[in-house]
């Protein structure tokens, strides 16, 4: 063997789009959510209590025992494929078991999506602050980023859109986040959803729909998923990691069965398209269980929590704070102008022993926008929890009023 | 709302790579495969009889029973990835938890490492005959495809790579199977993988080692992996799929500390990478069972078949067949000169009840090549089908003499 080069192995030629990545921020931020004592509102985590653990368990033990190829290959279950099919009916949305594509989680089928729809290159539009996961997904395939603004009311800026279109833009996907929007809190009135399904169709455009948090709402039935007034350009992603539980890693995509055939190609070449011994658990447990019940037990816990929040904000925060009130998903965004988040974000830990995301995080072309906001989820936290990790968020924001008043009651 | 357009949903834009996807042929062998009453050697199937499903029972009990967050978000299992260390040193692998990295199975290990290593347009190299599923998980980044010949004792034409390289291509990875390979059934001799170690250090090449069979040789301790030759430049991909079972959809990738770090953020857009419930109920298993006693068992049942196949071949196939004589893996490659095995598997299911998998499904640029091939796999099949289902194949290929001999005889 000739002597070999003396350099690591860090000289191994890199995908040019990585060579700039920077090393991920998710295992600092559960490190510090790891601190014992913590209160946090940092993560988008669902709460592990309402998790149907025996429910799971039970129908994991049925699937071991009477199906002998648990464990084995086989093709994706198609009794999961129809339970997906009356889930959807509760979003307003008719499909058959042909439409539906089962996918190893929302994150997954976002990334299925992109390369369905994104040659290298190619357009796409975010809102200016979303879900960072469809960026995420999209960069392997090098597309142009354009952004759009969002309400804190309406959600995405549908003016701006159109005026994107209407100049000339023919992205190969846009990508909204109708209902419990993360990380805005918002959901789009119905109005404005006939108005996107319109763009969608008269300009040709797909626009993927992150419904992760749709049968997660709070104020009677949220409106219908966009994919129910527009099925031909609306690709529709769904989730079980919010309604049942994340380490199942399981969801969906409802597509037109053309383009279903087309997704299970393109997961037999990122995972496999098979059977997981989750998916056939999955089934087992929604053959066996009252889903609409455990959902409302969910909504119901959520909507104390959301209510919580809200209150607490009221109570807690500057006068000049402004928030979004969710009637869908888990997180409030809010906005206090003059406070640089990123910074707060140390001192809460460190003097208020309480986590949230700041703003910035979910800048989709990482600028400084939302550099003046935070994320809080109210999922994970009691009640108590979370008036109490407030209060001790707004002493942090309000330190001129009611920090001196603790200091002088010490 | 204006009118929308006619046209059905194929309207929708696809990425221009995915315009000439052809159907997945998988839920066609699927359907084949699932014709009561046929013997298939068609699949990589392992043999669920060997799972154990008693004791993954127990792990994934232990689990929902004492982890409260046995289904919420967590961060990659560390305990699963010292049990990978341990298995690696089965190997001849000698390497540090930092180095290993958790994917959803080898097909999703391989998918990630091309977003890692591939830029659109680079050149890729892999073998004229190979498992295809390096080439699906590459298909989205459009890159040029290389290919170099295999020999049938050997494996990979090293010659044939070095001139490749020597002329000055510098390809951004090599594909290689130096152990069990799929299809081909073949296994690196011990100084041609010092060979290939050699190749990727002297001309800067990155190696991605499929060593999904690694740990079912059956003829002594196999030689070590490339890997443990070559660590600055072999990236090693493992999977659970072959040892324990597929269902799990749990693999992995030994490669340097700073890329798992990078494959960390590529999974995060892939599929997120947080731990699974099937990641804490492996590590929960590899806690409590004797893997060493597991991997004896299946590499046991294996062997017999291995010994079953060949001898069935010797007996029952032309004498101008040639086939592989495997140590390692699931597969024998069969090459039946003069014979469209295409046209025969046709014929197999219906006049013989016997499936298989045509040779040209294994061609990476989609040729001739393997036209007169069969791929056999024999780990799903006893002995006694194995004996059977070969006579029944040899038959269909030698009717001048045996099938006129069979017809008087009735």
């Amino acid at each position: 063997m000739t002597s070999p080069p003396a350099a690591a192995a860090a000289e191994i030629p890199l995908a040019a789009w990585t060579r700039d990545l920077k090393q991920s921020s998710l295992r600092e931020i559960h490190e510090l959510l790891s601190r014992p004592g913590l209160l946090s509102f940092a993560l988008g985590m669902p709460a592990a209590e309402l998790f149907p653990v025996r429910a799971y368990a039970r129908a994991a033990q049925h699937v071991l025992r009477t199906e002998p190829d648990a464990l084995q290959y086989g093709l994706p279950v198609d009794r999961l494929r129809a339970h997906v099919v009356e889930l959807m009916a509760r979003r307003g949305v008719r499909c058959t078991e042909a439409e539906v594509f089962l996918t190893s989680g929302a994150q997954h089928a976002m990334s299925l999506l992109g390369k369905l729809l994104v040659t290298p290159g190619d357009t796409v539009v975010v809102e200016e602050t979303a879900y960072d996961g469809m960026v995420n997904a999209l960069r392997p395939l090098q597309p142009r980023l354009l952004t759009v603004p969002s309400d804190l009311q309406t959600g995405m800026d549908l003016d701006a859109l159109e005026a994107l279109l209407a100049g000339g833009e023919r992205p190969a996907l846009v990508y909204a986040i109708p209902e419990g929007h993360n990380p805005l809190g918002t959901s789009m009135p119905a109005a404005n959803r006939r108005r996107l399904a319109e763009l969608a169709a008269r300009y040709g455009v797909p626009v993927i729909e992150d419904d992760a948090y749709g049968l997660l709402g709070y104020d009677g039935e949220p409106p219908a998923a966009v994919r129910a007034l527009e099925p031909r350009w609306t690709l529709y992603v769904g989730s079980f990691s919010k309604i049942i539980a994340p380490g199942l890693r399981s969801g969906w995509v409802v597509a037109p069965p053309e383009l279903v055939q087309r997704l299970s190609i393109l997961k037999h070449g990122s995972d496999l398209d098979v059977c997981s011994f989750a998916q056939r658990t999955l089934a087992a447990f929604l053959d066996r269980e009252d889903i609409g019940a455990h959902l409302a037990r969910v909504r119901g816990a959520y909507t104390a929590r959301r209510d919580a929040m809200l209150a607490a904000l009221a109570a807690h925060f500057p006068a000049d704070a402004r928030w979004s009130c969710p009637s869908a998903g888990i997180f409030v965004w809010v906005q206090t102008p003059g406070t640089d988040t990123t910074a707060l974000l140390r001192r809460a830990v460190e003097e208020a022993g309480v986590a949230f995301v700041p703003g910035r995080a979910f800048c989709a072309r990482g600028g400084e926008r939302g550099g003046d906001a935070l994320r809080l989820n109210f999922s994970r936290t009691t009640t108590d929890e979370i008036h109490d990790g407030i209060a001790r968020l707004g002493r942090l924001l309000r330190p001129s009023r009611e920090g001196d008043a603790l200091s002088l009651a010490r």
